[in-house]
């Protein structure tokens, strides 16, 4: 099942596309696709709906973040062997875990801002993995019984931010538009094997990275595993999983984000993203 | 004015303490202690209550987490030179700022549980800025009048977790039982100086932690300010702005906590939590 949420930005409903790739309305069903939804009982009675019951939505609706009031948003550093090298980092021997603030959280069409003052704005294609059960020091045999679902995620990074603004990662992931998802949460019993999924992106139709799951360190469920053993995962949670290599900064000479560049991106069987990059105000000078 | 919920876990209840110190309910008033209550509007509808008129609340509930669905809870650390230097870290150039999950949040006098497989569970006082207005690259000049109130916080902190396993400190932070917030969310307008605070931290009698806010690197207007040019802060968002010297990592030799122990901690004004601490189930080996 493809579940989305569609419509203006603070006023989406819930919906689903059907087998025909038909958009239907969900909201006599539930409210919205939020924790509620996503746990044991609500995928539970998504799973009996009927879709070609569900009423059909005319037009060409804006497509919202297909998670509402997502309570924590988990991101996995230097996940691909390749990208650790590109950016000079080590290997990894534990998964390397950051937050990005759940304000960044946007449509997987909407524009991206390019922050105040920023000089460094890059991409990161990744698999989101979207939490159904509370998971608590789970092991990594049942971690995937607790994941609702997968999505695209683009892990929009500042560079300098990250880097060179004092400490911790999280000032270069958490500027507002730097969390596209989307367009669909693709249930889990549609994604058999998460760890065989080609994963790709495009700047203004170049092909920067061209990745595959399968080439992840840690797996997915050895990361949901890993990362419950440190904090609680609850419904509605995102882990975004790493990014492979063609990031910006991996560029010679690393290559950054400009206003007016198109960002597309997408994942085998979870769709695709399309940002257009757009200036801050701030930043547009005579 | 002093915002509480009071009321058992997951089912707590609004509430204010009158100036004689009498728990009063305000679930006629409004659903929660949350952005909606936090924000402009919110807070003038509180400001006009007459507090006599609210029903008295009978006996001595439990409370808990001042604030309802924080969207997120970002902390600074090494804010004071000499918690700085007794962990081996330099004096920041810049704040540090890292996130603490959100799940770890609970009420000022639940039960601290150390983690599972923990060796380093420590402690640290610090105050808290609940935010009331979205703040968005704002000036330092304009960053108190975005701050809705002032709350105590335990920033548990897990030193093995933190360090030692992989990259970033949202590890050694997230831990269910690791946020305590509150008693009280103390309304800014009874806070004229927020860098004029003592704070103080005891575990078993023993007094650990006795610093003041007017010896913190950043200021808590420079903090706001700060961290909102990296990522917006909404209504009901947490500052938690970093330890004075004398955490259990900072002893010598260091000292962390153990089942049994007594954690009391407070802020002038903004009163007094007391945690008991337990072990983790599974590491209660026979």
């Amino acid at each position: 099942m493809k579940l989305v949420r569609y419509g203006a930005v603070g006023k989406e409903r819930p919906g689903l596309i059907d087998t025909a790739g038909t958009l239907r309305d969900l909201s006599a069903v539930i409210s919205d696709i939020d924790a509620q939804a996503l746990g044991r009982d609500g995928r539970a009675r998504l799973a009996q709906l009927d879709p070609q019951q569900l009423p059909q939505v005319a037009g060409e609706p804006r497509y919202g973040s297909p998670i509402a009031h997502v309570s924590k948003m988990i991101c996995v550093g230097m996940n691909y062997a390749e990208h650790a090298a590109e950016t000079n980092a080590p290997v990894p021997q534990l998964p390397v875990i950051f937050m990005k603030a759940t304000s960044a959280i946007m449509g997987p069409n909407d524009n991206v801002i390019i922050p105040k003052d920023s000089i460094k704005t890059d991409w990161e294609v990744e698999l989101g993995v979207v939490i159904g059960e509370t998971a608590r020091s789970v092991s990594e045999e049942q971690a995937l019984s607790h994941v609702a679902g997968y999505l695209v995620v683009n892990d929009l990074s500042e560079r300098d931010f990250q880097f060179e603004h004092g400490g911790q990662w999280v000032k270069g992931k958490s500027c507002d538009t730097f969390g596209p998802l989307g367009p669909w949460l693709v249930t889990a019993d549609e994604v058999p094997d998460p760890q065989n999924l080609a994963l790709w992106l495009e700047v203004n139709g170049h092909r920067y990275q061209n990745g595959h799951t399968r080439t992840m360190i840690f797996s997915v469920a050895k990361l949901v595993s890993h990362i419950s053993r440190y904090m609680t995962l609850l419904p509605g949670d995102v882990i975004s999983t790493g990014t492979p290599a063609g990031v910006g900064l991996g560029q010679k000479p690393p290559k950054y984000l400009q206003a007016g560049d198109v960002i597309e991106l997408g994942i085998e069987g979870l769709g695709q993203q399309r940002q257009q990059v757009h200036a801050h105000p701030e930043n547009v000078r005579a």
